[in-house]
């Protein structure tokens, strides 16, 4: 029962095809073998966007900072929750790719209210040279506390921050699961809605590790090259991550993975609903937190099931305090390991 | 005739298998798997390092980086070659890591002549607060114009830092094929001659995109992990580089494959030299650096041969001008490609 | 009646004199002057600390900046206030001059709370490698608010930031401000109630442009020479800080200077609390935050008083809508200026 | 005889009247206030450049990194000569402001040579993005030699630089002494002859501290306000910097101080070669680098001549052996001193 990431199942029979497809003969490096421009050039069909600038790169967080970095100059900040994965799982990543740039936390939880991010836009305004210049807007669609913005939730944060002609950037580690749930392409989950750079996450969703940044009007990319060189996350080899993200585009990998994974979460949502729980997240893709007492959560440890607790420990306190776990679902996650911990959380 | 980039070639059956066997079931990522602590023990327990801190980055800039942003602060200067990957090659990457110290270049060639070390590192203390601090010695092994280092020569380059209380960073991204060249075993090649910080590069012989970072001093690993974080080089899925280091250090593949490439460097020497052209680098283990006239050159191109120019263009000059070509062999460089590329030559 | 800030005023005739009188004759350059090393030795003797690292720099930016960044590693963060100086009017200087640190606010108001540091602390530890280190705590003498933190807060503060180990810098600003209105001297403000690091500002109270940065443990300023060169805050005739200094030092000119500006701060307080109204800091030494309907700030101003609303404008909404002002009092504000002002709210 | 250097010797009295004329009254701080922009007005008449952008900073090295910044991404680098003040003295300083450039060494000496300028910028093309990307080109006038660019060398590095699109830097540290010895005006020296951005130095020709950076098409100047704020150089109470450059404008005071320093130099140049001396400068402002033997540079020292020796020092070597001294020249230099130094080392 391994519910404690989408970043620690195996990757699909489909991943290692491509990686061993791709394994023949020499062609040139860094990015300029034929399989590369071709990953790139299906991304942007996928995308609807024939004129995006598109970059492969191994992780989240290199996607992230990457992308923040070419809109947000030094002396900028970036608008995004108090949870943002940029905010409080990079290890300052952000802040070293930018040269120092600072990131300001919009009051709110883990989707961005349109008029807290307005208000607080606004007041960066006042202080002139003494503030930070103002820089990106970040969303994580899906959030870090499994949420979902609607199509309508990110245009309305796109109109607010283009009102201050200030660019969006989706952080979409768990992007494909959001697309399935919510039945969008997706164009009409980025660009459509207004997001100007989205990162389309691979490693989350059954890659080894590839993520594409995805610039819709290309002048963003200010020297991307230059700047993920620079941050030595040009792949010499680039063709093992264009196989990758060549089988995660082949007959929809991508949706694929994303709709088990989120199934796998629905079918576990409805046995802990059953079991009359709750959920700390409104709407879902392949991640519930659920509130449970102490008591029950090492009950399920103990039975062999692994998660995270998101604000506390399992030792250390008493039986009933109710603590929140993360539980995420991968494309892998079996109705067996559902059905069993279902019935687990039942008998505790 | 592929004699462009070890870093073209395809890797070797042994690594996809090694992805393959990995792929099995759910672990804890970042590095927390069993596969990982492993790897990182066998590369101890091969560099007779029992207490080296080791970690594992997928490229060689990355490693170079980290390794210099351990051993430098922003107000220190490195010690290099002027042809020095990290000076040349790395788009101002050390810079980054390093939050903007500087590179000092040691005048002369790419392997660093101690007495002219000592005089530069020397030279640097007039200054005190005007100038940077003095910060490591980096060494390339073998050197990006495809010369070796001997151990006595390392020696004796360590000597000049220790004596000024400097630690030594050894690039090893092309370290395998030093070290068969030599006979030596990698702690001779290495903490033996007074190397403090190696890379043992795998990207260039034979694996997708691996290297290790070893601190034989664990001391001199400041941070290295959140600094490799902050870098967005902290896998998730840790265990798809560990994968690759398995494969590599299994049966010594490591050694197999630096064999292959460098033997395929002596018969296309040998050839080269039977057709009586020079080279310019005195010693090699899979490169070698040719003069040949531009109509050589050109008409080796169009007979397939796949190489760089160092020092100018096919078009543009004279036919007779002498310019230097770079001829790299990988792991899977052929017997009959190293004597079609004689015979050519020989042909011009 | 300009109450807009302390640093609008013009210095008191001794700086100027102070300029004069070392303004004779050639010496050495860079801080290595007779009245350089002076004006460090007496800075010592004031603050009882005779072994610590003494540094001038002429803005309170570079004193923040450079102070923090001799703590705080790249990967590391700051716990701060949300109104803080560094966090909120240095232009993202503190993130510069780290590499990229980062700055965690402490839920509450200008004066960080003891309990909610120590649960702020300790909630940073969860991400291990995934969030940054914990690095120092920094609080400001007076708040940005204008409110004082006693010795024994500062205390409090000060054991719960070394119960993790952490280093405590006080923003020193308006520190002889604090000193004056609570009757402690130097020492007991910083070093005797824990503080690590302080900045002795001379800015805002009657220099033209000097700050010292003091570190009571030498073993903090790492490299701070080397850290303020490469800040281009190394004063090349630093005999003319120096002098400032000198002038501040002198039969206590700071001591009187602050005690001028508290005192009109307390005339203007009476004053105002007569005229019934409300300040917004309880406890000050030269700035009062007053809340007061729009009509009456818009009155102030039209009969020439000069400070800045602090959530608001003049201009834009109701006329009872109450908005704060901030009005601070200088070494040189007049009983005359505040009898005026306080007459004018009177009247309005 | 102080000839050690030119920022050793006091300011003219006129400096310290226009502190004391300026210390009146309350005005707004940061730059706000009439004096500032009025003198920064002046520098746009001296200049002859009405649109240009001007800002006043403390040190030279600030002047320099913040111009740099301005011209630089941290993925660039700067051609500079290799004896440059921003590579030799500024302790990684344009490193820092520019996030880590790097700064390309034009071989050859202290004035740069167009056609090595040339060469080493079309070098800097064939490494794509494995190479930094082409950013300004920094001169020193004079320079740290002590030599002059001539007009027509000025104008044929900036052609050569504008060749490339890059822009041109002038370090005008001793832009005055520059200007007096040739006899040009400040736009010939500078925009006339293609300088883009030029530092009008003052503080080693008599001020106490302030340069004016000069970007002749204000579109150079991207957020200079910003980083200059982030830098910690926005200086509060600004009409301090802005006085004693009051001081240097009035009345052509810059002028005059170069021509006092200059004269001096002149002397003392007609002195020593009447003493059989060497130069190695060829042309010169205020500064001598003169060729003597250790013996007498001793013997100088003995007789209580203070200047740096810039290849060796005064004990541990044979008497004989010759060594550079530089004998700089300021505004206040006597011409007692002047033709005492003569004496002595005629009478050594």
């Amino acid at each position: 029962m391994f519910f404690a990431s989408d970043n620690c199942g195996a990757v699909p029979p489909q991943v290692i095809e491509a990686l061993a497809r791709a394994n023949e003969g020499s062609v040139p490096g860094y990015g300029a073998d034929t399989l590369s421009h071709d990953v790139c050039d299906r991304i942007r069909a996928l995308f609807e966007a024939p004129e995006a600038a598109v970059y492969l790169v191994p992780t989240g967080t290199a996607a992230n900072s990457l992308a923040l970095a070419c809109l947000c100059p030094p002396f900028a900040t970036v608008f995004c929750s108090p949870v943002a994965h940029i905010q409080t799982d990079e290890c300052n990543a952000p802040e070293f790719f930018t040269s120092g740039a600072k990131l300001t936390l919009v009051p709110g939880g883990d989707r961005i209210d349109p008029e807290a991010l307005r208000w607080t836009i606004a007041a960066e305004e006042a202080r002139g040279v003494h503030g930070p210049e103002r820089g990106p807007v970040s969303i994580t669609q899906l959030t870090e506390r499994g949420n979902i913005y609607s199509a309508g939730h990110v245009s309305a944060i796109c109109d607010v921050a283009h009102d201050f002609g200030l660019p969006v950037h989706m952080d979409g580690a768990r992007f494909s699961n959001a697309c399935v749930k919510l039945g969008l392409t997706p164009a009409e989950m980025t660009w459509k809605a207004g997001v100007d750079v989205a990162v389309f996450g691979g490693t989350k969703n059954g890659l080894m590790g590839v993520e594409a940044v995805i610039f819709f009007d290309p002048a963003h990319a200010t020297q991307f090259e230059r700047r993920r060189k620079r941050g030595a996350h040009l792949f010499s080899k680039h063709r093992y991550l264009a196989a990758q993200m060549d089988a995660y585009l082949r007959d929809d990998l991508w949706r694929d993975m994303a709709q088990r994974a989120n199934g796998a979460c629905d079918q576990l949502a409805q046995g802990l609903k059953g079991a009359g729980l709750e959920f700390e997240n409104e709407t879902w893709g392949n991640m519930l937190f659920v509130r449970m007492p102490r008591g029950v959560h090492r009950a399920l440890h103990e039975k062999g099931a692994f998660y995270s607790l998101w604000d506390g420990t399992l030792e250390g306190g008493p039986e009933d305090e109710m603590l929140t776990g993360r539980l995420v679902c991968g494309w892998n996650t079996t109705a067996e390991e559902v059905s069993t911990l279902t019935e687990a959380v039942r008998a505790a």
